[in-house]
């Protein structure tokens, strides 16, 4: 088992990275001192793992409830379920949410421990690969507005956060190679060693290799932690984890939250950015198309829908990196290094947007 | 205009009380430093008041929306609306929620600011009585659940509190007598000179008293101001606030939020814990007296609706102040001076229920 940190003083908790975490009532009982356990999963995740997490956490009273499975109810109607399920077990300010399943049980589960009673403890148990490697860690909470993604939410950093591998064997192939974007995501912002490590190790990866998962988890998870440290509230640099962000959300809400999914989304919007930063005369052409192989071998998407530059323009605008009016992207100065830039020619966006978006819906 | 601080380090902020200030332009472009501003007001104070604040504002883009008025609207499902507005109104992370009117307006604003983009900033200008001396000072923020009373909610402390005296003129007597319960409530647990001056001016008060009604809003807001200063997330010595609001949450949660205003609620509820202190053999006979004297004077309720014991404990023990199953009250060692206790016997407390409440439902 690997155990990393994120060092936000009085807020900071440890991350654990191994196989058969899950039930481990050692692990379990030092991430959650709480009497009283409110276990939010969803009917996907619950049947294959509720049960162990339970009996790992026995001596505790336990209660769960399971959302249905699907970025699509990410929502403010299924939050209040979550509310109604800890109103129901007469949970208090001493309770501890647990998330058990992928991002959008992580980010629902948090948001509600975030508000229920003004704020209660709540751990991640997460078992997707963007989960683990991502949504997770760093205390990012919320839920969609059919306006915008994550349009509603709360800072609200969990207690500890533990990360069964094992549980990646059910995973099915196509959430496998969505979380993957997000790991190639940390080696283009952060690490161009880590970059050359994942194009030397994609078919391990996709081939459910443990050790090479262990690997990708924990150095994502590094880097990760490493940037949230220094900017819990995304003030400054963790906005560089949004690479490929802004456009994806724009194809994530208008295809309608559930048919791409996020991973797949941020793929296609990472090689948007590169682009992007080509034509800014940053990156070469040969660096794009490195990025575009990469993404191809992992099986992701590279192309947008056609929905259209205004439309995915003015998506763009209700992203939360606008800072007076202005769309602020994550751009690459170089592969391994990003940059947050809002100055650039905007007939070079509307260009590249109409390159890749279409020119109408 | 006096002006209070609340001394929170980066998160502290200016209480402005007078006259006039509503639209005063000077005062407004200094508390609202942001160029977007969602201003929420309800259906009742919009007409009075929206105009002049919105012509204080000028120069900014400003937009509005209106709740229905009253307690029960302040749920989930009406938080959504201001959501959408919000979205509506393509405001991003550096807009400013003005909030324009009383309790419900401020928390249902401050919270929907809370979550908005993970966190805008926002302003109080509290045009009832209650919310001029309670609740926009302080930064709790929150929606009711049908369980119990701000079930939901975020702590997120506004840049400012604008509290324009002259707005109580248009105040309907039932609600200022309301908000005159929480102006008792600062004597009753921190200022026994303060409740001598509250007795001695009671009728000028009621009768709008400019310069009665700007000393008692400045008082309750300086003596509020000390006791979040010291205690911002209610570890401690915040929850003295809620004297008599563990009882008065029970009365408003049976009888459906909205049919008991919260100042009424909490005068009944005082009174109970009065009276529970008294049982403990804290205050004399003649201290409860001299509380219920007060309350009768001010014409608020004393006397619990008959909801039964036992509906009354359940309702208790949702409260936010239960640890380890405990209910812990505030109670009242002397006038002028509280402490919160879980340590006394049940069945003392049981016998005081089914005095106040009565036997059965």
């Amino acid at each position: 088992m690997h155990r990393l940190s994120i060092d936000l003083g009085n807020r900071g908790y440890p991350i654990l990275v191994g196989r058969g975490l899950l039930d481990d009532p050692a692990v379990l009982a030092a991430a959650v001192p709480a009497r009283d356990v409110l276990v939010v999963t969803n009917v996907t995740v619950g049947p294959l793992y509720l049960d162990r997490l339970v009996r790992g956490l026995a001596g505790k009273r336990v209660a769960s409830v399971a959302l249905p499975d699907g970025e699509q109810y990410k929502t403010l109607a299924h939050l209040e379920r979550l509310f109604d399920a800890l109103v129901a077990a007469r949970m208090n300010r001493d309770a501890c949410v647990v998330a058990l399943g992928g991002g959008v049980v992580g980010d629902m589960a948090g948001f509600a421990a975030a508000c229920y009673q003004r704020g209660v403890d709540f751990v991640q148990v997460p078992t997707t690969l963007l989960a683990q490697v991502d949504s997770s860690v760093g205390g990012k909470t919320g839920v969609n507005h059919p306006g915008g993604k994550n349009l509603i939410g709360a800072f609200h950093q969990p207690r500890a956060v533990i990360s069964d591998i094992g549980t990646l064997s059910t995973l099915p192939a196509r959430e496998l190679r969505a979380g993957l974007a997000e790991v190639i995501k940390y080696g283009l912002i952060a690490d161009a060693s880590f970059l050359g490590w994942i194009e030397a190790h994609v078919e391990a990866l996709l081939a459910l290799d443990g050790s090479a998962l262990e690997h990708a988890v924990r150095r994502s998870c590094e880097l990760k932690a490493e940037i949230v440290a220094e900017d819990e509230r995304e003030h400054g640099r963790r906005a560089l984890l949004n690479l490929g962000h802004t456009f994806g959300h724009a194809i994530e809400t208008a295809t309608g939250y559930g048919e791409w999914l996020h991973g797949e989304a941020v793929a296609a919007g990472m090689l948007m950015a590169a682009d992007f930063s080509r034509r800014l005369g940053w990156l070469g052409a040969t660096d794009v198309e490195r990025v575009r192989r990469l993404l191809e071998r992992t099986g992701l998407p590279t192309r947008a829908p056609a929905i259209g530059a205004s439309r995915a323009l003015e998506l763009m605008a209700m992203d939360k990196k606008v800072q007076a009016g202005r769309v602020r992207l994550v751009l690459l100065p170089r592969l391994g290094e990003a940059t947050v830039s809002g100055d650039y020619p905007a007939e070079l966006l509307s260009a590249a947007l109409v390159e890749h978006f279409g020119a109408a819906a």
